[in-house]
Protein backbone atom coordinates (compact mmCIF):
# COMPACT_ATOMS: atom_id res chain seq x y z
CA UNK A 1 0.00 0.00 0.00
CA UNK A 2 1.58 3.24 -0.95
CA UNK A 3 1.02 6.98 0.48
CA UNK A 4 1.23 7.80 3.95
CA UNK A 5 0.63 4.83 6.29
CA UNK A 6 -0.10 5.65 10.16
CA UNK A 7 0.09 3.18 12.45
CA UNK A 8 -1.26 4.36 15.70
CA UNK A 9 -1.56 0.75 18.52
CA UNK A 10 -2.48 0.51 22.37
CA UNK A 11 1.29 1.93 23.08
CA UNK A 12 0.56 4.94 21.41
CA UNK A 13 3.27 4.44 19.06
CA UNK A 14 3.68 5.71 15.74
CA UNK A 15 5.17 4.72 12.32
CA UNK A 16 4.76 7.38 9.45
CA UNK A 17 6.70 6.75 5.90
CA UNK A 18 6.41 9.89 4.18
CA UNK A 19 7.29 8.51 0.74
CA UNK A 20 6.89 10.74 -2.97
CA UNK A 21 5.44 8.28 -4.47
CA UNK A 22 1.57 8.62 -2.41
CA UNK A 23 -0.71 7.01 -3.68
CA UNK A 24 -2.89 10.30 -4.71
CA UNK A 25 -6.19 8.11 -5.12
CA UNK A 26 -5.95 7.71 -1.22
CA UNK A 27 -6.21 11.13 -0.58
CA UNK A 28 -8.87 13.38 0.42
CA UNK A 29 -10.10 16.56 -1.05
CA UNK A 30 -9.13 19.49 0.18
CA UNK A 31 -11.87 20.69 1.81
CA UNK A 32 -13.48 23.98 0.49
CA UNK A 33 -14.72 26.87 2.52
CA UNK A 34 -12.14 26.54 5.37
CA UNK A 35 -11.52 29.89 6.82
CA UNK A 36 -8.38 30.07 8.22
CA UNK A 37 -7.48 33.07 10.98
CA UNK A 38 -4.06 34.69 9.91
CA UNK A 39 -1.49 31.80 10.06
CA UNK A 40 0.45 33.24 13.56
CA UNK A 41 -2.04 35.17 15.52
CA UNK A 42 -4.15 32.38 17.47
CA UNK A 43 -0.78 30.94 18.06
CA UNK A 44 0.85 33.66 18.99
CA UNK A 45 -1.48 35.12 21.17
CA UNK A 46 -2.14 31.81 23.11
CA UNK A 47 1.75 31.15 23.14
CA UNK A 48 2.13 34.50 24.79
CA UNK A 49 -0.32 33.18 27.70
CA UNK A 50 1.08 30.01 28.39
CA UNK A 51 4.63 32.00 28.87
CA UNK A 52 3.11 34.03 30.99
CA UNK A 53 1.67 31.46 33.41
CA UNK A 54 4.90 29.84 33.32
CA UNK A 55 6.57 32.93 34.11
CA UNK A 56 4.72 32.78 37.31
CA UNK A 57 4.91 29.20 38.24
CA UNK A 58 8.54 29.02 38.50
CA UNK A 59 9.91 30.37 41.61
CA UNK A 60 12.18 33.33 41.62
CA UNK A 61 13.96 32.41 44.92
CA UNK A 62 17.30 32.12 46.92
CA UNK A 63 19.66 30.50 45.74
CA UNK A 64 18.97 32.48 42.92
CA UNK A 65 21.96 30.37 40.34
CA UNK A 66 19.60 27.22 40.74
CA UNK A 67 16.23 29.28 40.30
CA UNK A 68 16.90 31.92 37.69
CA UNK A 69 18.20 29.28 34.81
CA UNK A 70 14.92 27.74 34.51
CA UNK A 71 14.06 30.97 33.65
CA UNK A 72 16.51 31.82 31.02
CA UNK A 73 16.62 28.13 29.97
CA UNK A 74 12.58 28.82 28.66
CA UNK A 75 12.65 31.85 26.81
CA UNK A 76 16.15 30.23 25.16
CA UNK A 77 14.78 26.94 23.78
CA UNK A 78 13.14 27.47 20.45
CA UNK A 79 9.65 28.30 19.33
CA UNK A 80 6.85 25.55 19.48
CA UNK A 81 3.46 24.77 18.69
CA UNK A 82 2.95 21.63 20.29
CA UNK A 83 2.11 23.47 23.99
CA UNK A 84 -0.57 26.13 22.39
CA UNK A 85 -1.91 23.34 19.81
CA UNK A 86 -2.45 21.49 23.41
CA UNK A 87 -4.81 24.60 24.14
CA UNK A 88 -6.41 24.60 20.60
CA UNK A 89 -7.55 20.99 21.36
CA UNK A 90 -8.78 21.45 24.55
CA UNK A 91 -11.20 24.91 23.16
CA UNK A 92 -12.44 22.48 19.52
CA UNK A 93 -13.97 19.80 22.32
CA UNK A 94 -15.70 22.29 24.48
CA UNK A 95 -13.34 22.76 27.26
CA UNK A 96 -12.02 25.76 28.76
CA UNK A 97 -8.56 27.37 28.00
CA UNK A 98 -7.20 27.11 31.94
CA UNK A 99 -8.30 23.14 32.22
CA UNK A 100 -5.14 22.19 29.54
CA UNK A 101 -2.79 25.51 30.74
CA UNK A 102 -0.94 23.22 33.34
CA UNK A 103 -0.78 20.37 30.90
CA UNK A 104 0.79 23.33 27.94
CA UNK A 105 3.16 25.24 30.39
CA UNK A 106 4.18 21.43 31.51
CA UNK A 107 5.15 21.00 27.23
CA UNK A 108 6.74 23.75 27.37
CA UNK A 109 8.87 23.46 29.72
CA UNK A 110 9.96 19.82 28.53
CA UNK A 111 10.42 21.19 24.84
CA UNK A 112 13.02 23.49 26.59
CA UNK A 113 14.64 20.54 28.62
CA UNK A 114 15.12 18.77 26.08
CA UNK A 115 16.00 21.63 23.89
CA UNK A 116 18.98 22.72 26.36
CA UNK A 117 20.26 18.58 27.15
CA UNK A 118 20.65 18.42 23.30
CA UNK A 119 22.91 21.68 22.86
CA UNK A 120 25.18 20.36 26.14
CA UNK A 121 28.67 20.60 26.08
CA UNK A 122 29.32 17.33 26.25
CA UNK A 123 32.80 16.24 25.64
CA UNK A 124 31.91 14.50 21.91
CA UNK A 125 30.21 17.62 20.90
CA UNK A 126 31.84 21.18 19.40
CA UNK A 127 32.39 23.27 21.87
CA UNK A 128 29.54 26.35 21.48
CA UNK A 129 29.00 29.53 24.03
CA UNK A 130 26.19 28.99 26.38
CA UNK A 131 25.20 31.93 29.26
CA UNK A 132 24.93 29.22 32.23
CA UNK A 133 27.76 26.56 32.47
CA UNK A 134 27.44 22.87 31.85
CA UNK A 135 26.59 22.06 35.75
CA UNK A 136 24.09 24.38 35.44
CA UNK A 137 22.58 23.69 32.18
CA UNK A 138 22.26 19.55 32.61
CA UNK A 139 20.82 20.18 36.44
CA UNK A 140 18.48 22.85 35.89
CA UNK A 141 17.28 20.27 32.26
CA UNK A 142 16.52 17.86 34.65
CA UNK A 143 14.66 20.28 37.19
CA UNK A 144 12.44 21.36 34.50
CA UNK A 145 11.62 17.84 33.18
CA UNK A 146 10.63 17.12 37.35
CA UNK A 147 8.64 20.58 37.83
CA UNK A 148 6.59 20.05 34.51
CA UNK A 149 5.33 16.81 36.28
CA UNK A 150 4.68 18.36 39.35
CA UNK A 151 3.09 21.32 37.78
CA UNK A 152 0.57 18.87 35.90
CA UNK A 153 0.21 16.59 39.12
CA UNK A 154 -1.08 20.03 41.19
CA UNK A 155 -3.41 20.86 38.24
CA UNK A 156 -6.40 19.06 40.07
CA UNK A 157 -9.35 21.66 39.80
CA UNK A 158 -11.82 21.62 42.97
CA UNK A 159 -14.91 19.67 42.46
CA UNK A 160 -13.90 19.00 38.82
CA UNK A 161 -12.84 15.11 40.00
CA UNK A 162 -10.59 15.25 37.05
CA UNK A 163 -7.47 13.36 38.67
CA UNK A 164 -7.87 10.50 36.47
CA UNK A 165 -7.88 12.31 32.78
CA UNK A 166 -4.72 14.37 35.23
CA UNK A 167 -3.07 10.93 35.48
CA UNK A 168 -3.65 10.01 32.05
CA UNK A 169 -2.29 13.41 30.96
CA UNK A 170 0.80 12.58 32.98
CA UNK A 171 1.48 8.89 31.15
CA UNK A 172 0.57 11.05 27.43
CA UNK A 173 3.33 13.01 28.25
CA UNK A 174 5.70 10.87 30.04
CA UNK A 175 5.73 8.52 26.75
CA UNK A 176 6.21 10.94 24.36
CA UNK A 177 9.20 12.77 26.47
CA UNK A 178 10.59 9.13 26.94
CA UNK A 179 12.26 6.74 25.45
CA UNK A 180 10.14 5.49 22.82
CA UNK A 181 9.37 8.96 21.69
CA UNK A 182 11.19 12.31 21.87
CA UNK A 183 14.46 10.39 23.61
CA UNK A 184 14.59 7.61 20.41
CA UNK A 185 13.67 10.36 17.86
CA UNK A 186 17.32 12.08 19.20
CA UNK A 187 18.40 8.81 18.53
CA UNK A 188 17.19 8.59 15.02
CA UNK A 189 18.22 12.38 14.81
CA UNK A 190 22.29 11.15 15.37
CA UNK A 191 22.16 8.57 13.17
CA UNK A 192 21.35 10.73 10.42
CA UNK A 193 24.01 13.57 11.29
CA UNK A 194 26.51 10.48 11.58
CA UNK A 195 25.03 8.70 8.43
CA UNK A 196 28.00 8.20 5.80
CA UNK A 197 25.51 6.43 3.30
CA UNK A 198 23.40 8.51 0.24
CA UNK A 199 21.24 11.65 1.04
CA UNK A 200 18.17 9.94 1.02
CA UNK A 201 19.44 7.24 4.06
CA UNK A 202 20.29 10.17 5.97
CA UNK A 203 17.05 11.90 4.97
CA UNK A 204 15.06 9.05 5.99
CA UNK A 205 16.55 9.13 9.47
CA UNK A 206 15.80 13.05 9.87
CA UNK A 207 12.35 12.08 9.02
CA UNK A 208 12.23 9.52 11.18
CA UNK A 209 13.31 11.65 13.72
CA UNK A 210 10.59 14.75 13.06
CA UNK A 211 7.88 11.38 13.37
CA UNK A 212 9.24 10.60 17.09
CA UNK A 213 9.88 14.43 18.24
CA UNK A 214 8.01 17.23 16.18
CA UNK A 215 4.99 14.58 15.14
CA UNK A 216 4.64 12.28 18.36
CA UNK A 217 5.56 16.01 20.86
CA UNK A 218 2.24 17.51 18.59
CA UNK A 219 0.17 14.41 18.90
CA UNK A 220 0.60 14.40 22.30
CA UNK A 221 -0.59 17.95 22.81
CA UNK A 222 -3.79 17.38 20.81
CA UNK A 223 -4.48 14.18 22.64
CA UNK A 224 -4.21 15.72 26.10
CA UNK A 225 -5.64 19.18 25.19
CA UNK A 226 -8.57 17.07 24.44
CA UNK A 227 -8.51 14.56 27.28
CA UNK A 228 -8.67 17.36 29.32
CA UNK A 229 -11.43 19.93 28.10
CA UNK A 230 -13.81 16.45 28.20
CA UNK A 231 -13.78 15.58 24.20
CA UNK A 232 -14.58 11.62 23.72
CA UNK A 233 -12.16 8.81 22.57
CA UNK A 234 -12.94 9.93 19.34
CA UNK A 235 -12.37 12.95 19.32
CA UNK A 236 -9.37 12.53 21.35
CA UNK A 237 -7.80 10.36 18.23
CA UNK A 238 -8.53 12.39 15.73
CA UNK A 239 -7.18 15.09 17.66
CA UNK A 240 -4.06 13.07 18.02
CA UNK A 241 -3.70 12.32 14.41
CA UNK A 242 -4.21 16.02 13.66
CA UNK A 243 -1.42 16.71 16.03
CA UNK A 244 0.60 14.70 14.42
CA UNK A 245 0.26 15.90 11.03
CA UNK A 246 1.00 19.20 12.24
CA UNK A 247 4.23 18.24 14.12
CA UNK A 248 5.04 16.03 10.90
CA UNK A 249 4.24 19.61 8.65
CA UNK A 250 6.61 21.16 10.95
CA UNK A 251 9.52 19.17 11.14
CA UNK A 252 9.12 18.90 6.95
CA UNK A 253 9.27 22.85 7.12
CA UNK A 254 12.00 22.88 9.45
CA UNK A 255 13.73 20.17 7.02
CA UNK A 256 13.09 22.27 3.86
CA UNK A 257 14.29 25.67 5.03
CA UNK A 258 17.47 23.86 5.71
CA UNK A 259 17.95 22.71 2.86
CA UNK A 260 17.66 18.96 4.21
CA UNK A 261 15.26 18.05 0.71
CA UNK A 262 12.08 18.26 2.69
CA UNK A 263 9.18 17.61 0.17
CA UNK A 264 6.74 20.62 -0.41
CA UNK A 265 4.69 18.05 -2.13
CA UNK A 266 4.88 15.77 0.94
CA UNK A 267 3.73 19.14 3.08
CA UNK A 268 0.52 19.83 1.08
CA UNK A 269 -0.33 16.34 1.40
CA UNK A 270 0.19 16.20 5.20
CA UNK A 271 -2.02 19.60 4.86
CA UNK A 272 -4.92 17.70 3.28
CA UNK A 273 -4.56 14.69 5.99
CA UNK A 274 -5.14 17.40 8.77
CA UNK A 275 -7.94 18.76 6.90
CA UNK A 276 -9.74 15.74 6.70
CA UNK A 277 -9.64 14.54 10.16
CA UNK A 278 -11.23 18.44 11.00
CA UNK A 279 -13.58 17.61 8.93
CA UNK A 280 -15.75 15.74 12.17
CA UNK A 281 -16.08 19.49 13.95
CA UNK A 282 -18.76 22.14 13.36
CA UNK A 283 -16.65 24.64 10.83
CA UNK A 284 -16.69 27.89 13.19
CA UNK A 285 -14.91 25.19 15.76
CA UNK A 286 -12.09 24.69 13.87
CA UNK A 287 -10.70 28.40 13.18
CA UNK A 288 -8.45 28.56 15.54
CA UNK A 289 -7.18 24.92 15.71
CA UNK A 290 -6.83 24.79 11.57
CA UNK A 291 -4.22 27.58 11.67
CA UNK A 292 -1.33 25.42 12.85
CA UNK A 293 -0.96 23.83 9.73
CA UNK A 294 -0.08 27.29 8.51
CA UNK A 295 2.42 28.24 11.03
CA UNK B 1 18.63 27.29 70.61
CA UNK B 2 21.40 24.77 70.18
CA UNK B 3 20.65 21.10 68.91
CA UNK B 4 20.14 19.35 65.96
CA UNK B 5 16.76 21.65 63.88
CA UNK B 6 14.70 20.78 61.83
CA UNK B 7 11.88 22.85 60.12
CA UNK B 8 9.27 21.88 57.95
CA UNK B 9 6.53 24.10 56.17
CA UNK B 10 4.18 23.47 53.77
CA UNK B 11 6.78 23.36 50.99
CA UNK B 12 8.39 20.45 52.52
CA UNK B 13 11.50 22.56 52.70
CA UNK B 14 14.08 21.36 55.49
CA UNK B 15 16.92 22.90 57.22
CA UNK B 16 18.85 20.60 59.33
CA UNK B 17 21.80 21.97 60.74
CA UNK B 18 24.19 19.51 62.79
CA UNK B 19 26.45 21.51 64.95
CA UNK B 20 28.82 19.61 67.36
CA UNK B 21 27.73 21.44 70.63
CA UNK B 22 24.14 19.86 70.51
CA UNK B 23 22.50 20.59 73.64
CA UNK B 24 21.91 17.09 74.42
CA UNK B 25 19.58 17.81 77.41
CA UNK B 26 16.77 18.10 74.57
CA UNK B 27 17.66 14.86 72.40
CA UNK B 28 15.62 12.01 73.39
CA UNK B 29 16.64 9.60 75.82
CA UNK B 30 17.29 6.15 73.29
CA UNK B 31 14.50 3.66 73.15
CA UNK B 32 15.13 0.72 75.36
CA UNK B 33 13.60 -2.86 73.89
CA UNK B 34 13.99 -1.72 70.48
CA UNK B 35 14.53 -5.33 68.52
CA UNK B 36 16.45 -4.87 65.18
CA UNK B 37 16.62 -7.50 62.58
CA UNK B 38 19.75 -8.46 61.05
CA UNK B 39 20.66 -4.85 59.55
CA UNK B 40 21.28 -5.06 55.87
CA UNK B 41 18.14 -8.57 55.42
CA UNK B 42 15.18 -6.49 55.78
CA UNK B 43 16.54 -3.66 53.18
CA UNK B 44 18.36 -6.77 50.83
CA UNK B 45 15.72 -8.45 50.06
CA UNK B 46 13.06 -5.48 49.76
CA UNK B 47 15.75 -3.91 47.16
CA UNK B 48 15.89 -7.19 45.16
CA UNK B 49 11.89 -7.22 44.93
CA UNK B 50 12.55 -3.69 43.62
CA UNK B 51 15.36 -4.15 41.29
CA UNK B 52 13.23 -7.29 40.17
CA UNK B 53 10.23 -5.22 39.72
CA UNK B 54 11.65 -2.43 37.43
CA UNK B 55 13.95 -4.67 35.24
CA UNK B 56 10.05 -6.56 34.26
CA UNK B 57 8.49 -2.81 33.82
CA UNK B 58 11.83 -1.49 31.86
CA UNK B 59 10.88 -2.82 27.74
CA UNK B 60 13.84 -4.32 26.25
CA UNK B 61 13.02 -3.93 23.17
CA UNK B 62 14.29 -1.99 19.31
CA UNK B 63 16.33 -0.12 19.19
CA UNK B 64 18.26 -2.01 21.86
CA UNK B 65 20.72 1.52 21.83
CA UNK B 66 17.90 3.38 23.01
CA UNK B 67 16.56 0.75 25.92
CA UNK B 68 19.15 -1.54 27.63
CA UNK B 69 21.50 1.30 28.71
CA UNK B 70 18.40 1.96 31.16
CA UNK B 71 19.23 -1.83 32.42
CA UNK B 72 22.74 -1.05 33.14
CA UNK B 73 22.22 2.26 34.26
CA UNK B 74 19.96 1.12 36.59
CA UNK B 75 22.37 -1.17 38.03
CA UNK B 76 25.26 0.83 37.56
CA UNK B 77 24.21 3.40 40.03
CA UNK B 78 24.89 2.95 43.88
CA UNK B 79 22.77 1.44 46.76
CA UNK B 80 20.46 3.81 47.71
CA UNK B 81 17.63 3.01 51.01
CA UNK B 82 14.99 5.23 50.28
CA UNK B 83 13.40 3.04 47.66
CA UNK B 84 13.00 0.58 49.97
CA UNK B 85 12.07 2.82 53.60
CA UNK B 86 9.58 3.98 51.21
CA UNK B 87 7.98 -0.24 50.55
CA UNK B 88 8.96 -0.82 54.66
CA UNK B 89 6.99 2.92 55.24
CA UNK B 90 3.68 1.93 53.48
CA UNK B 91 3.92 -1.21 55.46
CA UNK B 92 4.54 0.21 59.07
CA UNK B 93 0.76 2.03 58.56
CA UNK B 94 -0.50 -1.36 57.58
CA UNK B 95 -0.29 -1.05 53.84
CA UNK B 96 0.59 -4.32 51.32
CA UNK B 97 4.10 -3.83 49.80
CA UNK B 98 2.36 -3.68 46.36
CA UNK B 99 0.78 -0.52 46.83
CA UNK B 100 4.09 1.27 47.25
CA UNK B 101 6.04 -0.80 44.81
CA UNK B 102 5.75 1.90 41.40
CA UNK B 103 6.95 4.83 43.87
CA UNK B 104 9.49 2.41 45.06
CA UNK B 105 10.69 1.84 41.60
CA UNK B 106 9.98 5.26 40.60
CA UNK B 107 12.51 6.21 43.34
CA UNK B 108 15.19 3.78 42.31
CA UNK B 109 15.06 4.99 38.54
CA UNK B 110 15.40 8.81 39.66
CA UNK B 111 18.20 7.91 42.33
CA UNK B 112 19.87 6.26 39.14
CA UNK B 113 19.02 9.35 36.49
CA UNK B 114 20.54 11.70 39.07
CA UNK B 115 23.69 9.59 39.58
CA UNK B 116 24.19 8.82 35.47
CA UNK B 117 23.84 12.64 34.71
CA UNK B 118 26.13 13.62 37.59
CA UNK B 119 28.60 11.29 36.16
CA UNK B 120 28.63 12.86 32.73
CA UNK B 121 31.46 13.66 30.58
CA UNK B 122 30.90 17.28 30.36
CA UNK B 123 33.51 19.75 29.12
CA UNK B 124 34.12 20.75 32.73
CA UNK B 125 34.73 17.77 34.08
CA UNK B 126 37.76 15.61 34.17
CA UNK B 127 37.43 12.27 31.87
CA UNK B 128 36.60 8.86 33.31
CA UNK B 129 35.61 5.99 31.59
CA UNK B 130 31.87 5.39 30.37
CA UNK B 131 30.28 2.12 29.06
CA UNK B 132 28.11 4.16 26.84
CA UNK B 133 28.65 7.19 24.84
CA UNK B 134 27.67 10.85 26.45
CA UNK B 135 24.93 11.21 24.11
CA UNK B 136 23.39 7.55 25.35
CA UNK B 137 23.76 8.36 29.36
CA UNK B 138 22.62 12.30 28.61
CA UNK B 139 19.26 10.64 26.56
CA UNK B 140 19.20 7.72 29.16
CA UNK B 141 18.91 9.51 32.03
CA UNK B 142 16.32 11.81 30.72
CA UNK B 143 14.14 8.78 29.38
CA UNK B 144 14.70 7.74 33.12
CA UNK B 145 13.12 10.65 34.70
CA UNK B 146 10.13 10.52 32.52
CA UNK B 147 9.88 6.52 32.76
CA UNK B 148 9.57 6.73 36.69
CA UNK B 149 6.49 9.39 36.22
CA UNK B 150 4.80 7.13 33.62
CA UNK B 151 5.05 4.21 36.63
CA UNK B 152 3.66 6.07 38.90
CA UNK B 153 0.85 7.59 37.07
CA UNK B 154 -0.13 4.18 35.91
CA UNK B 155 -0.13 2.50 38.94
CA UNK B 156 -3.62 3.32 39.56
CA UNK B 157 -4.96 -0.05 41.24
CA UNK B 158 -8.70 -0.66 40.05
CA UNK B 159 -11.12 -0.01 42.73
CA UNK B 160 -8.89 1.45 44.94
CA UNK B 161 -9.69 4.74 44.31
CA UNK B 162 -6.17 5.79 45.09
CA UNK B 163 -5.60 8.54 42.27
CA UNK B 164 -5.18 11.33 44.54
CA UNK B 165 -2.85 9.53 46.53
CA UNK B 166 -1.16 8.82 43.23
CA UNK B 167 -1.21 12.61 42.44
CA UNK B 168 0.54 13.61 45.55
CA UNK B 169 3.35 11.22 45.69
CA UNK B 170 3.97 12.57 41.80
CA UNK B 171 4.11 16.07 43.25
CA UNK B 172 6.26 15.15 46.36
CA UNK B 173 8.71 13.05 44.32
CA UNK B 174 9.30 16.04 41.62
CA UNK B 175 10.01 18.42 44.53
CA UNK B 176 12.21 16.19 46.13
CA UNK B 177 13.96 15.38 43.02
CA UNK B 178 13.32 19.27 41.71
CA UNK B 179 15.40 22.56 42.03
CA UNK B 180 14.06 22.97 45.75
CA UNK B 181 15.82 19.30 46.22
CA UNK B 182 18.31 17.50 44.82
CA UNK B 183 19.12 19.86 42.12
CA UNK B 184 20.11 22.30 45.00
CA UNK B 185 21.70 19.62 46.53
CA UNK B 186 23.97 19.14 43.82
CA UNK B 187 24.53 22.95 43.81
CA UNK B 188 25.66 22.52 47.30
CA UNK B 189 27.79 19.69 46.55
CA UNK B 190 29.68 21.64 43.71
CA UNK B 191 30.15 24.76 46.19
CA UNK B 192 31.98 22.85 48.72
CA UNK B 193 34.04 20.82 46.00
CA UNK B 194 35.36 24.13 44.92
CA UNK B 195 35.16 25.90 48.42
CA UNK B 196 38.27 27.31 48.91
CA UNK B 197 37.64 28.30 52.39
CA UNK B 198 38.08 26.80 55.78
CA UNK B 199 37.76 22.55 56.00
CA UNK B 200 34.54 23.40 58.20
CA UNK B 201 33.27 25.68 55.86
CA UNK B 202 33.60 22.97 52.99
CA UNK B 203 31.77 20.24 55.08
CA UNK B 204 28.93 22.62 56.10
CA UNK B 205 28.39 22.80 52.19
CA UNK B 206 28.59 18.73 52.24
CA UNK B 207 26.07 18.71 55.01
CA UNK B 208 23.68 21.13 53.02
CA UNK B 209 23.93 18.73 50.39
CA UNK B 210 23.35 15.52 52.20
CA UNK B 211 20.05 17.45 54.00
CA UNK B 212 18.88 18.05 50.58
CA UNK B 213 19.68 14.75 48.27
CA UNK B 214 19.83 11.61 51.01
CA UNK B 215 17.81 13.68 54.05
CA UNK B 216 14.96 14.88 50.99
CA UNK B 217 15.19 11.85 49.32
CA UNK B 218 14.52 9.40 52.33
CA UNK B 219 11.94 11.87 53.59
CA UNK B 220 10.11 11.67 50.64
CA UNK B 221 10.32 8.32 50.62
CA UNK B 222 9.27 7.36 53.43
CA UNK B 223 6.23 10.17 53.13
CA UNK B 224 5.28 8.33 49.80
CA UNK B 225 4.95 5.11 51.23
CA UNK B 226 3.14 6.37 54.32
CA UNK B 227 0.69 7.99 51.85
CA UNK B 228 0.12 5.00 49.69
CA UNK B 229 -0.27 2.42 52.64
CA UNK B 230 -3.36 4.60 53.85
CA UNK B 231 -1.42 6.38 56.73
CA UNK B 232 -3.31 9.00 58.32
CA UNK B 233 -1.49 12.86 58.02
CA UNK B 234 0.05 12.50 61.19
CA UNK B 235 1.99 8.84 60.62
CA UNK B 236 2.99 10.42 57.09
CA UNK B 237 4.77 13.38 59.00
CA UNK B 238 6.09 11.47 61.44
CA UNK B 239 7.53 8.81 58.51
CA UNK B 240 8.77 11.96 56.67
CA UNK B 241 10.85 13.13 59.58
CA UNK B 242 12.12 9.25 59.98
CA UNK B 243 13.17 9.38 56.69
CA UNK B 244 15.14 12.18 56.83
CA UNK B 245 17.06 11.13 59.78
CA UNK B 246 17.53 8.03 58.19
CA UNK B 247 18.86 9.82 54.95
CA UNK B 248 21.14 12.38 57.19
CA UNK B 249 22.70 8.89 59.28
CA UNK B 250 23.47 7.46 55.67
CA UNK B 251 24.67 10.86 54.48
CA UNK B 252 27.30 11.57 57.14
CA UNK B 253 28.08 7.78 57.64
CA UNK B 254 29.68 8.71 53.96
CA UNK B 255 31.36 11.85 54.53
CA UNK B 256 32.91 9.28 57.25
CA UNK B 257 33.93 6.80 55.10
CA UNK B 258 35.80 9.54 52.73
CA UNK B 259 37.60 10.78 55.75
CA UNK B 260 35.43 14.11 55.34
CA UNK B 261 34.85 14.81 59.24
CA UNK B 262 31.31 12.83 59.79
CA UNK B 263 30.83 13.12 63.27
CA UNK B 264 29.63 9.73 64.68
CA UNK B 265 28.46 11.98 67.38
CA UNK B 266 26.23 13.56 65.06
CA UNK B 267 25.06 9.87 63.48
CA UNK B 268 24.19 8.47 66.81
CA UNK B 269 22.38 11.75 67.81
CA UNK B 270 20.10 11.16 64.61
CA UNK B 271 19.40 7.23 65.46
CA UNK B 272 18.46 8.70 68.87
CA UNK B 273 15.93 11.48 67.12
CA UNK B 274 15.06 8.50 64.47
CA UNK B 275 14.28 6.16 67.07
CA UNK B 276 12.01 8.47 69.06
CA UNK B 277 9.82 9.23 66.04
CA UNK B 278 9.19 5.27 65.69
CA UNK B 279 7.43 5.33 69.39
CA UNK B 280 3.79 5.86 68.20
CA UNK B 281 4.11 2.73 66.31
CA UNK B 282 3.41 -0.83 68.14
CA UNK B 283 6.96 -2.32 68.92
CA UNK B 284 6.53 -5.11 66.88
CA UNK B 285 5.69 -3.27 64.05
CA UNK B 286 8.61 -1.24 63.73
CA UNK B 287 11.28 -4.10 63.34
CA UNK B 288 11.44 -4.17 59.64
CA UNK B 289 11.78 -0.48 59.56
CA UNK B 290 13.67 0.47 62.84
CA UNK B 291 16.51 -1.61 60.19
CA UNK B 292 17.38 1.49 57.67
CA UNK B 293 19.49 3.35 60.68
CA UNK B 294 21.74 0.68 61.36
CA UNK B 295 22.07 -0.04 57.22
Amino acid sequence: MGGAILHINGNFNFHFSCRSNLDRSRLPAKPAMVKFQPAESYWASVNAEIEASLRQAIPVKEPLVVFEPMHHLVSAAPPTTAPSLCIAACEVVGGRRDQAMAAASALLLMHAATYTHENLPLTDRPKIDHVFGPHIELQTGDGMIAFGFELLAKSIQPGQNNSDRILRVIIEISRAMGSEGVIDGQYCKILGTQSVGSDSCRVDWMKQAIEKIEGRLHACGAACGAMLGGGSEEEIEILRRYGFYVGMIQGMLELDKRKEKGSMEEVEELRNLALKELEVFESRKIEAISCFINV
